[in-house]
């Protein structure tokens, strides 16, 4: 190959991997924090302005509810938090709440967590993308007018840099992940030191903007029901908290320990920016509206509401537009990593269901990339679905969203306190007994503060939107039944019966089939010798006269001492004449076997494919419906197989091999240079 | 099944065919008629039209012209007649132009014309069906202002009926194509039997709208170039001539004799319907303008220009609507048969390719339905493409029209011509002579007459759209040189080397790939045993520990002679492993050979098939290209593969199965009753 070609080869495909790179390599807690933690610190910048936009309903008098509601939400968060502290500790296998739910309460509640999940991937890729379109819109507008467009572009991307096997790099995660995080904790300690240091006023770009409630009157229930709403929605903010569970394998050892350490440092950098953002969005008076076009009575000719996170970037860095950028950029692209978490646990989820034959059986072993790649093509199909549907609004799809996290939070939780019972009644160290005790009381809380959201969320959002993933859920949980029942019913039928011996056939009759007398003909003749059978015979269906004749006269004039057959054709048919005789010789005889010899061409390039082995094929798949025939090829490698043959000795990375622990190792053959930690 | 279901199915599916029911039954000429005629009989509902369509360019004192035209298309028809009459008798295998090409200029003439008769029936369904459409909708006027929608649709249901593999039945095609010559003769006849024995002056609905030249000073040149432009239009009539040719093999014996004489029949009905509607044309004044919006100057609003054949209806049935509609109807319903027609020419073309080597070659052999499919959709895409690019017009389609037909044309005659060259060496007997000169002379006018119609179609039409389907033909020619030139290295790298002889190799070392201790692996154990190798084990992948382990202590506790060998595999991959250790056993020796038996389940559904035999499939096809390695299909078969085998049984019919002389024998092994003819 011309160096040219190499060259573009590379551009094109990436650099070749070898799979003997392939190891484990573990994660040291400032990488793993980033890997992991964009998906739950990403979701602040939507989370506030979620509850800003619901109390805007009841109009701008509404907002002085919104730092109680963060708080609230901030304490769930940080139940949650400390609950899945003890989850990691507990179980470090990655199984996350599918495996708490299905060791604790059995196996169909693990299979409810395992659908929840599932339809929750799928929003998480919709919700960050949405948002990212959203936030980058606030500062182009050209995305801020085609949204969907662009939701529909990155979802696009995404699944073409998964499809083609794109490891999930640390470092690639820390930088934004990072420096988003510098940015908004910036831009929050500034805004204070500006506003009590200096004096400053800080102005939100809305802030003179008169709000207009969407429902005029309302009182006791109907506002009590409105802050649930918001509520709810600010929940959204801890979507993600759960993923940590699943990818404790990649942490380095002690695994649970670290896992928990680097939880309580994303649960309080999450919290801190969840709950600055609202007081500067209160600071600043940003005003966020529900319905900006009827609620803003006083806004100016084309007036675009920008979402909260650029609002507040605009009122904190005044004087200072590359700031503004800084904060925009990095949380979208921060939402666009954690929709690319979604990509990468998606496949992981998968495995681990899988195994347990919830899914089929190749989505558990790694390198069948053609499951995988059904499975990101999947989630990516549905995503973009409801990117369209809900036209790329984060505050329709966010109705759809948490009620499948909630579910699974649940049910890990109450989970959790059944392990530690069962724990508890073997264990009589005291120490150990009292660290059980207090793990379990934070399990409980953490139960008690996530029933009480779940049922708040189903209340709030059930006709909104969170019917659809229910039905979805259902949907998938029958479906996977379904599938475990299929794999079950097999394993009955396969059932070895006890002491059922080998016993030797009494009679095998070889078959080989011919169509020319070429070389990958006589290498068939050559091994099917070589398993002397009891008869041996060649075989071939007549298709043409004429060339049928010059076969027969060919194998007369070689002199071979096995017999050749002609099977009549009348209409041109390979596979049924076939199929006819094999039944004749096989007969009744229990004990008897035919083995049927099929050369076959081995050939390199897809087209080439198109032009052979077609009859061979649908022969094979005919024959294999036959008891007590074996069907064996006979390949003949032909020359262009050979270049097929070392394209195929790379292997490339699949998606979710991080959170499997999985590492590829580069430079020739030495370990990865092991960051300090 | 219950009761329902096999219903249900029967109407989703049809009836189930068996095989044994298939043979040859022969075509009496007065069934051949209308099967193999719908596509040149059908061409005269548009081609008298093209003619004024042209002309009309021109002002209304051009259409005197077109009866001299019409003579002229009349005369070049009766001599490609005539000289098809002697092809089908000197060629009576069905292989038609291509052959006759093939066999007197050789395999690079062959191949022309074998692509451009592929392009000429995607012509051939796109003009028909943009034809229909225009007929129909001169009835329903929903039809004509949903032209593109009405061609689309009627090309997905021909395309669906054929895929699902239906059989042309010489009734179904009989009455129709009876119907149509039946009412254009008949309205013929009628129109002049009104005007000259009862003295009625017949007005076509548009004989009284003034039409203005579009190009209003065209003289000499200009003008002759015009004159033609509507000639090349016109010879569209001729199209469909050819096919009979493919069609011999279907006629009764003696063949060429039949097949002549249904050729002489078709010619006289398609002559005199052509110059009958030319004449009738002139005859009521119908005018047909080829931009009606602009040249129609005194048209009253919203006036919609109906076909020429509605027009003629409606003049001459003046007081009997039936009567047109009748017209109309019917001739919708032949054209759409015409396209039906290549649907069914396509695969026998094919096919025939096929077994030159210049398509793959399944596409020669009965019963690959999915190649047949290929071909259909094939067919169906690219005839919908040309709908939808020109907009289901037939003035347009037909410009990329009939260039195909008659470079066949013009091969197949100078071909003639060289055959009869070569019969005239060895014959002696005067009488045959005279015969065979007779013959030549035929060929010979046919040959200078398609002649000049090509080149007056390529100067006329090149520009207007025939340059289309040149590139297209160009490009078919050489992707089908380039597949045989495929098979070709083929067969020389896969050549006998003279004398080579079957040698036993030395040593067979067979493993039996192992997942569980079930059924399906005792079997796979006892198969390999009964090939008696030199070396037996069973070999299993650790993918899983657990179920490693599991598998372990079965295989001791049941007490195997056969031992058991585990294969790490750290990534949780199947197929990496086993080639490593396949590599490793083979060896260097070239006379050793490893034997792999793979124990398969065989499923009955589809979806069953997706979660099972996945990392079976993906080692086989990698373990083809390893050098000196069988590979042994155990297949175990389900129940639900018992269903599935059943349905597997019938077989259904082919396009293109009655061009071939195949026929399906109904009701209880009966053969079909013969008809009398």
């Amino acid at each position: 190959m011309s160096k040219f070609a190499t060259v573009t080869k590379r551009l094109l495909l990436g650099r070749p991997f070898r799979s003997d790179r392939l190891q484990h390599t573990l994660l040291p807690k400032r990488i793993a924090l980033p890997v992991f933690a964009s998906d739950p610190m990403s979701s602040v910048a939507y989370a506030p302005e979620e509850i800003l936009l619901m109390l805007s309903i009841a109009g701008a008098s509404a907002y002085v509810y919104s730092p109680w509601i963060g708080l609230v939400v901030a304490l769930v968060m940080a139940a949650v938090v400390a609950s899945y502290r003890q989850n990691v500790r507990a179980y470090t296998s990655g199984g996350g709440d599918y495996e708490v739910a299905t060791v604790n309460h059995g196996p169909r509640w693990g299979l409810i967590v395992g659908s929840a999940l599932l339809v929750d991937y799928i929003l998480t890729v919709a919700v960050s993308i949405a948002s990212a379109a959203a936030n980058i819109g606030s500062a182009i507008p050209f995305v801020a007018t085609h949204k969907v467009e662009f939701a529909v572009v990155a979802i696009l991307l995404l699944t073409a840099m998964n499809l083609r096997g794109v490891r999930e790099s640390g470092t690639a995660f820390a930088i934004p992940s990072y420096a988003f995080v510098i940015g908004i904790l910036g831009m929050i300690v500034w805004g204070l030191v500006r506003t009590f240091a200096f004096g400053d006023e800080l102005r939100a770009e809305s802030a003179d903007l008169e709000l207009v409630a969407e429902e005029q009157h309302l009182a006791g229930l109907g506002f009590a029901f409105l802050i649930l709403r918001a509520f709810s929605s600010g929940s959204a903010a801890l979507t993600g908290v759960e993923a940590i569970a699943n990818g404790v394998p990649a942490f380095r050892k002690p695994r649970g320990r670290n896992a928990a350490t680097t939880l309580l440092m994303m649960g309080v950098l999450a919290i801190t920016m969840f709950l600055g953002l609202l007081f500067l969005a209160r600071l600043t008076g940003a005003v966020i509206a529900e319905d900006p076009a009827e609620q803003l009575v006083n806004a100016p000719e084309g007036y675009e509401q920008k979402t909260l996170v650029a609002q507040l970037a605009g009122a904190v860095f005044t004087d200072f537009q590359p700031g503004v950028w800084y904060v925009i950029f990095f949380t979208g692209l921060v939402l666009v990593l954690a929709a690319n978490t979604a990509f990468n646990g998606f496949p992981v989820l998968g495995s681990i269901l899988a195994q347990d034959r919830f899914l089929p059986r190749q989505l558990h072993t790694r390198g069948d990339r053609l499951a995988f790649s059904n499975g990101i093509l999947f989630l990516a199909g549905f995503a973009i679905v409801l990117v369209i549907a809900f036209n790329a609004e984060v505050t329709q799809l966010i109705q759809l969203y948490i009620v499948g996290v909630f579910v699974s939070f649940v049910l890990s939780q109450s989970g959790m306190i059944r392990h530690w019972n069962r724990q508890l009644r073997d264990e009589r160290d005291p120490a150990a007994r009292r660290a059980m005790r207090r793990a379990q009381v934070i399990n409980a809380f953490g139960l008690v503060m996530t029933s009480a959201v779940l049922v708040v969320i189903l209340l709030t959002k059930f006709l909104a939107g969170a019917w659809i993933s229910i039905v979805a859920m259902a949907g998938i949980y029958f479906v996977m039944g379904g599938i475990r029942r299929h794999y079950d019913r097999v394993a009955e039928e396969l059932k070895e019966i006890e002491g059922e011996q080998v016993t030797l056939p009494a009679r095998n009759h070889a078959i080989v089939l011919v169509s020319q007398l070429h070389r990958p003909t006589l290498r068939a003749l050559s091994y099917a010798k070589a398993t002397r059978p009891d008869v041996l015979e060649a075989v071939t269906v007549n298709v043409d006269d004429a060339e049928t004749r010059k076969l027969v006269r060919a194998w007369d004039e070689h002199g071979f001492s096995i017999p050749l057959k002609v099977v009549e054709s009348p209409y041109r048919e390979v596979t049924r004449p076939v199929l006819d005789y094999v039944k004749r010789v096989r007969g009744d005889q229990p004990r008897n076997v035919v083995t049927i010899f099929i050369p076959e061409y081995v050939v390199g390039r897809w087209w080439e494919q198109l032009l052979h082995n077609h009859s061979a094929l649908r022969l094979k798949s005919r024959l294999l419906f036959q008891s007590r025939v074996m069907v064996t090829s006979v390949p003949w490698q032909l020359e262009s197989s050979k270049r097929a043959s070392r394209r195929a000795d790379r292997s490339r990375p699949v998606a979710g091999d991080v959170r499997r622990g999985l590492f590829e190792r580069r430079g020739n053959g030495d370990r990865t240079r092991e960051p300090r930690s």
